[in-house]
């Protein structure tokens, strides 16, 4: 995951995915700094603070460092080492191909943001480059990952066939279903916007929030009638209140619950969600250094795993090098 | 240098001139076996011992490491960072338009090799990487080259602007004139056409390669009149025995010489040239790892001055990392 910024409670679906990972899988779990630079290199300044926001974010959500290292891939050089390798033998054609590329020129472009940079080229090439260097057999993305799944797959093949080896598996996607949940006013939820609810929200921020949410706009008094299906705060009940959410829908429809009321029912299921991720991040900043000496000890994992890859990827493209 | 060989004598003029230049500049020499990987992906079994020979041809030729170190880029890792940190700020249009892109990719698709990957497309910034990792105020080069230490220029005036930062030097060339030397058979001298005069060879070989040289075609019996301007033996004779070639000349015209001896005395002043390098060659392969010694000695040199580099470089870019 990129570290762009304190994550929200859409991105918990993901997390909870991952942690459920945890249990059946050998992961390695990565904030990718530089591919952060493909898009943002002229925003630099608050990159440092935003990787421990995100470690913080994930930690408090429940990953645990004990069963899988964490890793800061800026702090484990031979993702770079591996990606400029594979470049030697990537045709250029297959990075122009990838559709995500075009698009996200355009999108740039469109608001006035020129990001056609080598780098922002190869960035599929680097992440290809993350996940074959621990010779991954899966990895968990959303559908507009899939094609850079592809890509990794196409560049394991190709180094395999090109120099008669079996190092890298050829790496399969596992597809999470993540609920779209809006933001608080019915637009995408975004940082930018205002309108999420950051897993680091206090008590009264989610009150605030939740009382802030959009509803059925037809329904002024407790005693008009209710629309629910037009309502954010029932797309969040659909989620996280789930034994509720028929009967508060059908008391809504028959004017059987104010909106006062069927928020504060939410804000409860909330806080019984966010409390919790709450307080283990108390408890993770009462330590001071404990967030970087998490990220430490998983560069330091991550860095014996890909030290070990490297090996082999050098041998066969012959540059071993006279030192080791 | 790209380890692409043994080197021949027409490479020694280059290494005279980096000879030269210790005299009066903090040096550093490198053998970028990365860069080989660009056109030669798929031949890399040679590579290793390739990088030994050149390293013992600079050596033999005079090199002397105790006054610059000698390093192999695939051992400093800190060219790939840079590089890869390099291309998220570098516009992809400045490496299409780097003029040897498309000569290259047309050249190597005549002869039925298709070059076109991402890595080869981008080798003017790696140049660029390891130019400026040392924070170079001078790079020798041979015209073909001025395009590449322009564009090493612009990544540099681009970074410092981006990131407000004096990191980076623009870096000059030093053209250095490299006398055209003729292959024995009057083509371009080179291994691959067996018509060159190794760094490496013996008294015997170069007798012998002297005694094939291309004569005067018109001149069949000592006594014809012989053309020294269309002899392959006064082109060196003009390099290599500036004192006795208008005499020589003036003798081959009016067959006061015959081509044997006219040989016999390139040959050995050729053998006054390449005697002294022989010599060094053997007493460095007399001791049998002294040649990987200096080269891993010249990659710490390296890694020291590219990690010092590297450290401001992370700062100005926002990747610092928490284990820093
Ligand atoms: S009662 Fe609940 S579901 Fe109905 S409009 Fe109000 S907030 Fe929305
Ligand atoms: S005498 Fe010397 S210069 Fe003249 S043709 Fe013979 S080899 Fe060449």
């Amino acid at each position: 995951m990129r570290p762009t910024g304190r994550l929200h409670i859409g991105h918990l679906s993901v997390i909870e995915n991952w942690i459920r990972l945890q249990e059946d899988y050998d992961c390695v779990f990565g904030i990718v700094d530089w591919h952060a630079l493909t898009t943002s290199f002229d925003e630099v300044e608050a990159l440092q603070q935003r990787i421990r926001e995100i470690a913080l974010d994930w930690l408090s959500a429940g990953l645990d460092p004990e069963k899988s290292p964490i890793m800061v891939q800026s702090q484990v050089k031979e993702h770079a080492e591996l990606h400029l390798l594979f470049s030697m033998m990537t045709p250029l054609s297959w990075l122009e191909r990838v559709p995500t590329y075009k698009d996200q020129l355009q999108q740039f472009g469109a608001k006035g943001k020129d990001i056609s940079m080598y780098g922002f080229l190869g960035y599929p090439l680097l992440m290809a480059a993350d996940i074959l260097i621990y010779r991954a057999t899966h990895v968990p993305v959303g559908l507009d990952q899939v094609p850079h799944i592809e890509l990794a797959r196409e560049v394991a093949r190709r180094f395999n066939h090109l120099y008669q080896t079996e190092i890298f598996p050829e790496p399969k996607d596992i597809l999470s279903e993540v609920p779209m949940l809006p933001g608080i006013d019915n637009r995408k939820m975004s940082k930018s916007y205002g309108n999420d609810i950051p897993l680091s929200a206090s008590a009264e921020e989610i009150k605030e929030k939740v009382r802030l949410m959009v509803t059925d706009p037809g329904r002024v008094r407790k005693t008009d009638l209710g629309n629910p299906d037009v309502c954010v705060v029932h797309v969040y009940h659909k989620i996280y209140n789930n034994g509720e959410v028929a009967d508060i829908g059908d008391q809504c429809r028959k004017a059987g619950i104010g909106c006062v009321a069927c928020k504060q029912r939410l804000a409860a299921k909330l806080e019984a969600i966010l409390g919790p991720i709450r307080e283990r991040r108390a408890t993770l900043l009462d330590k001071p250094n404990r967030v970087d000496e998490i990220l430490a000890d998983g560069c330091l994992q991550a860095r014996a795993k890909t030290a070990e890859t490297m090996e082999l990827v050098r041998e066969a493209m012959g540059v071993r090098g006279v030192m080791d």
